[in-house]
């Protein structure tokens, strides 16, 4: 007997740690050479792994897509939803997912800006799976701002118009801007605009 | 003696045409498959011609790219800065730019939206004459929105707050979501979200 864990676990467990490693590379490598730029010769350069040991792994080009955008959103959800959650509730909560949204550029998460931003914009326009998915988290995050947005104006921490849907749309506008431009440009001044416009908005961030 | 123009003038009037059809379909397809999706293969298709006919008027991918950008810039100054510009100047002008960018979307000239939201998206992290030439665009359609917050403001048809770029900023935060929005989902409610956006930084259109 000795402390490591039977071949069988541990044959499992490096197997996810495998199919983690790859996922996190797709991920990144997605944002700037698009979701069907991915392939698994490149990303087996990438993560130094055989081509045969990433084919174990994805059966096909679609599901590897489909789990590039699941591992993006718990990424997200890691990055910029729980902590903002953490903040608290209404007006402070939407400052929160705001600042966590402006931060997560700027700490360049992904390389090519916000995942959802780049992959929506890669499959706006092709129906299937793939869209769906990226297009169902990104309606899951415009009805996080609402929710917001509705608990904000409820505590009579912003004014009631315009209502919680339009507001949310406008404050997504700016973040989305921030992506395009920060992406492009690479300096920080555009994502200092986006939260001078998020603040006429909203109002300062709660002390 | 007949009405037929000269065989060479004849001859050079069909190369331009069909390099229009083309730079048209390259144009459009762009918006949908990516700058990057384009193949002289797949463009040979879409217009009937030969490949070889192709090759004779774009010696390369690159040349491809490029000449599909400035045709696009064509486009959008027929479609939206043109016009624009027999409104008036300063806020007249500022709402027919943003009004007339909307109805660009709605009216899908690009099946894809917004030539340079979609190309751009695509290229903010591949550094090279394709991102140069779209990013050149988009900072003169950015000019263009701030040259006229600049007259807005200096005629009092605005207040003199958030100054002209930062202002710009904000409009193209909600023409550029309307892009995103409207691409994902086809429905106008995106547009009319947008324009009341606007509407609530600009005020209400000059009668």
């Amino acid at each position: 007997m000795n402390g490591s864990p039977p071949p069988q676990r541990r044959q499992r467990s490096d197997g996810r740690r495998s199919r983690d490693t790859i996922l996190n590379t797709a991920a990144r490598v997605a944002t700037v050479q698009g979701l069907d730029g991915l392939s698994i010769g490149g990303l087996a350069d990438h993560t130094g792994m055989s081509k045969s040991g990433l084919y174990a792994h994805f059966t096909s080009k679609e599901e590897l897509q489909i789990a590039t955008i699941d591992r993006a959103i718990e990424i997200f959800r890691a990055e910029v939803l729980e902590p903002a959650h953490t903040q608290g509730t209404g007006l402070r909560l939407l400052w929160a997912l705001a600042d966590g949204f402006l931060s997560y550029l700027e700490r360049e998460v992904f390389p090519g800006g916000c995942f959802f931003a780049a992959v929506g914009a890669e499959f706006s326009g092709r129906p299937g799976r793939v869209k769906e998915r990226v297009v169902e988290f990104t309606v899951e995050w415009l009805q996080e701002l609402e929710a917001a947005a509705t608990q904000a104006q409820a505590a009579g921490d912003i004014g009631p118009s315009p209502e919680p849907q339009q507001l949310a749309f406008e404050v997504d506008a700016l973040l989305t801007m921030a992506h395009a431009t920060y992406t492009t440009f690479r300096d920080p001044a555009y994502l200092s605009r986006s939260r001078r416009g998020i603040q006429r908005l909203l109002g300062p961030r709660p002390a």
